[in-house]
């Protein structure tokens, strides 16, 4: 956040005073006010980038004030609603594939001021330099994208390789540091729940700061609620039902109400809360969404909608945008218009359709009717530029299952997806054919391979059923949580080929049917592209569109080959470790 | 406030899921959740002194919680409401002449579990050392006694002489000590609307921490209010009417509404309140509470029932008496009855009288209809036995007044009170007699001295009109804000004796006639008993009855003795400099 030095901070009482111009006087608006819930007609002044005055006397009735207010720039605001800029309260920047600065391009102009990010993959793949990359990167934008400590990294020790390992120490270090607000989505709630060392150790660390400790958790009994609170994280963006909606805001917890790519949420939520008289810890999220959806349908302004849709009050959903996360963090000068807060700010066209008309960022205008004014530098970060996908050489044996017998059916354990659109999987025991001494695919079945992207030696190789790839092979370097290089195919050769095609363009994703190759490039940290979102959501578009042909028909194809290897999903995966049984969490054998 | 380790946290989530018996379990009662606003019927499973777990699903929304909770202590409440332990947003101790444990064990049998402090009075005295015995005496006390660092230390320098003078380096030192949440009340608000540099100094050095900045301002235009804030300071304590409430709650600022003994704002300012939807920033204080008040009326409590009578509702009542303050102040684990907070907590019989039957805390049941369950220690610190009191010595001619000539008549200029009530004065020029060179008294006029007490040599002589003292002496070492020696007199050698006395007692309040002495000692710093309450508040009285039976016949006589140096009065006050214009806040001769 702008800090302000000492003279500036003289300015700021010279301008309320009338001793000195505002910068920037916003006239004729109709103030929202989101500590009393009033709106009504004012006009606010702003110098060094902070407000310096707004007016909340409109009624007279402290008398006339006297003071003689002069500005060098003045803007007319009639018949618009001036609300503060928009906070998103729980975002993975790298579930855009957008670098920060290209992901400042895509929301600003929708209004979102200030996020609160969880760097969760790239810390899975580089460490705390990753960390420090998304901070430096987020340097000098005109939002601010605040950080917190990813407390899951990797998700499950031991269970597969990683690119880091964050104890207390490393968080510690983390909390530490300059934008780092506190500890990220704590993922893993069955060990919080059972006292697991490493993450109890994790949220000690935070609180032994006062620093915030966002959660992570599922449906669970008022007990579990209660425990999960107790230990200390005290937010939860995966609340899709209404009466645990009802009574995590009664517990306290902050209910982080989410619209993403993959889960909508909030209308659902703010249905649930009818009768309940205050939700001052309510707040909005996007979690995860994809560069389209956020270039056709908006970011925190699309959430806002669906608060509406709801039938949430629009001051009561400005305030879930806007002050109720900037209390949670402790962000003492975001969240409102108020004197001595920081001028983010948006004007809406209305309060029914929560249309930005113009964002303003530290009191200059940034975007005018979902466009940019502002040129947003890229920068130059020695990070992007780190090849991470360190692969050793695979021979096509490595890459075909060795059978324990030469011939004949064996039993397999198969991975096998319940249906298109879930990343949830099923065990099945399977007799499969084995021809000289290799199991053989047959109708359905898919090969996959997970192979350690990390400097590592990791590599296992398994069988999936209905995950619908019908030829050739699709490799990703995003792969959640610890993003090792994942590979599904119907061929050995192909499977190769995309391999060797992500090692060539340092990560991404890739397609290959023989001689045709589709790639798409995502070199940093192997999770993001370089491409401003104009240019990387048609090209996701694409190979969607190309994964959809060769056979795997789902809403989100990427996001199937993104959790092959996600081992906190039930109930089946594979690391590159192996197999492991998610529900018990321990590696099994390929052979049942 | 009380840390868990790691393993008492632990605990905490076996608690929560039964693995493990609460500490106490509180059945039956009636919660007021301060977050949602409802009231229903729960239980409260305490471990470690904080909160494990809350029934906050009365209904069975989650559907049936199987887990067995058993407990060691069990209590039935059933009738009672319960709601968070109270915090005063305000308070200075001294003020009470009280302890810290005494002033505990006098405000603990009230609901009071948390006070933010000023230490504003002993700073002046002691200096740095003053803050740091408050915070080691509030130590080991069933209640959480924070301090912010006194902003005003002197209240105005170089027209007094002070025991320290606090800048930034000093406010630096203190905000880095534990149990130091801000900066306090910053009274030099004619200073920072001016760009004051020790002032913008000081509040810089609380911005660049994030920590919270308490204001001190009165009755002013919009201008001013949001020049005020905007240089840091987001409360005030000093607001008496409704339209600078309202305008102060919509503006952003804190609105510490005060039922102090000399001030009773509460329920104007919620009577102003009508039609605002929300008070997310209303908060209750006491400021100056007198021991024989709070014997008699109780604290916040009381302050409560000022909230109901004003018409506020209940729970926002309890609102601003509990998670406001605690929001304001960033004590994440106070102020809310919920699994992860402390188990600080009252149990109310109604909440039309707000009457406090039960007292939690830390989960112990500290206190039962308003008398106190535990004991506790007084402690021993060293700077309890410090002679603050040094006073060089005098003979009666330096308290007499030398005239510029030797007979006939000289114009004065006279320290004259508006009231009895009121500390404010007005200068007046009066034509006085002249016997042998020195000034005369006549009808109506007392001498008053105010005397150095900091080991220096300051010493100075005027005339006080309106003060009414018929005979005698008054001397006190409680003299805000400098606490120097002052004593009104109508005659040196009754004058030299309250002296002597007060430096006998190491600090106090005299009155002397002839033989007749009336002491009450105060010699922690000049300011504070040693005595609990029950022995302060009669000898309080007493010491007021002597003072009104000599002619002073207010309300609070003690009071007028204690603020006849105060230069931040309109519009002149005697210190140990001279006498002070303390409009245009500079030094005046006494012969006009």
């Amino acid at each position: 956040m702008k800090r302000l030095s000492l003279r500036e901070r003289n300015d700021l009482v010279d301008a309320a005073m009338g001793r000195r111009p505002f910068d920037t006087l916003i006239r004729n608006v109709r103030l929202v006010n989101v500590f009393t819930g009033e709106i009504y007609q004012s006009e606010i002044g702003i110098c060094h980038g902070y407000i310096a005055f707004v007016d909340n006397d409109p009624e007279g009735l402290l008398g006339a004030d006297t003071t003689r207010h002069s500005c060098h720039d003045s803007i007319d605001g009639t018949g618009s609603f001036a609300v503060p800029g928009f906070i998103d309260a729980h975002v993975h920047i790298e579930s855009s594939m957008l670098t920060p600065p290209n992901f400042a391009r895509l929301v600003v102009p929708r209004g979102t001021m200030t996020i609160i990010t969880d760097p969760h993959e790239i810390a899975n793949v580089m460490g705390i330099a990753g960390v420090e990359y998304m901070l430096r990167a987020a340097g000098d934008l005109p939002m601010y994208q605040y950080v917190l400590a990813p407390s899951c990294v990797p998700a499950v020790p031991s269970l597969e390789s990683s690119g880091a390992h964050f104890g207390k120490n490393e968080i510690g270090k983390l909390l530490d540091l300059d934008g780092v607000l506190g500890v990220a989505e704590v993922m893993d709630y069955y060990g919080v729940l059972h006292n697991d060392r490493r993450m109890a150790e994790i949220l000690d660390t935070a609180l032994d700061r006062n620093l915030f400790i966002q959660g992570h958790v599922f449906g669970r009994s008022m007990s579990e609620l209660a425990a999960y609170l107790s230990a200390g994280p005290s937010s939860n963006h995966e609340i899709t039902d209404g009466a645990d909606a009802r009574i995590s805001l009664r517990s306290g917890m902050y209910v982080d109400a989410r619209d993403s790519s993959f889960e909508r949420n909030v209308a659902t939520i703010v249905r649930s809360l009818d009768g309940i008289p205050a939700t001052p810890r309510l707040t909005l999220c996007t979690d995860d969404r994809v560069p389209s959806q956020i270039l056709a349908s908006g970011h925190i302004d699309d959430c806002l909608r669906s608060a509406l849709a709801g039938g949430l009050d629009p001051v009561a959903a400005i305030r879930a945008a806007t002050i109720n996360t900037a209390t949670a963090y402790g962000l003492r000068a975001l969240g409102a218009i108020a004197p001595g807060y920081v001028a983010n700010l948006n004007l809406l066209r209305s309060l029914e359709t929560m249309e930005v008309a113009s964002v303003f960022f530290e009191g200059t205008e940034v975007a005018r009717d979902h466009r940019l004014l502002v040129d947003i530098p890229a920068g130059v970060h020695e990070e992007e530029r780190r090849n991470t996908v360190q692969v050793r050489e695979i021979g096509a044996e490595e890459l075909s299952l060795r059978a324990p017998r030469e011939d004949g059916t064996v039993a397999v354990r198969v991975m096998c997806h319940k249906d298109l659109s879930s990343p949830f999987t099923e065990e099945r025991i399977e007799a499969v054919q084995v021809k000289e001494g290799y199991v053989a695919l047959s109708g359905g079945l898919n090969y996959i391979a997970v192979i350690q992207r990390h400097g590592g030696a990791g590599l296992a190789v398994a069988l999936i059923r209905n995950f619908h790839l019908h030829r050739g092979a699709v490799a990703a370097t995003v792969c959640h949580d610890s993003h090792n290089l994942a590979v599904v195919y119907t061929n050995t050769a192909d499977a190769l080929r995309a391999v060797a095609e992500l090692v060539d363009l340092r990560g991404g994703i890739a397609y290959v049917d023989g001689d045709r190759i589709e790639a798409l490039a995502l070199p940093v940290a192997g999770l993001m592209s370089l491409e401003p979102a104009e240019e990387l959501a048609p090209a996701l578009d694409r190979m969607n569109r190309v994964l959809r042909a060769a056979g795997i028909e789902a809403e989100h194809p990427i996001l199937r080959i993104a959790t092959v290897a996600l081992p906190v999903i039930p109930s089946i995966k594979l690391t590159d470790r192996g197999l492991v049984d998610t529900v018990r969490q321990e590696l099994v054998s390929v052979f049942a």
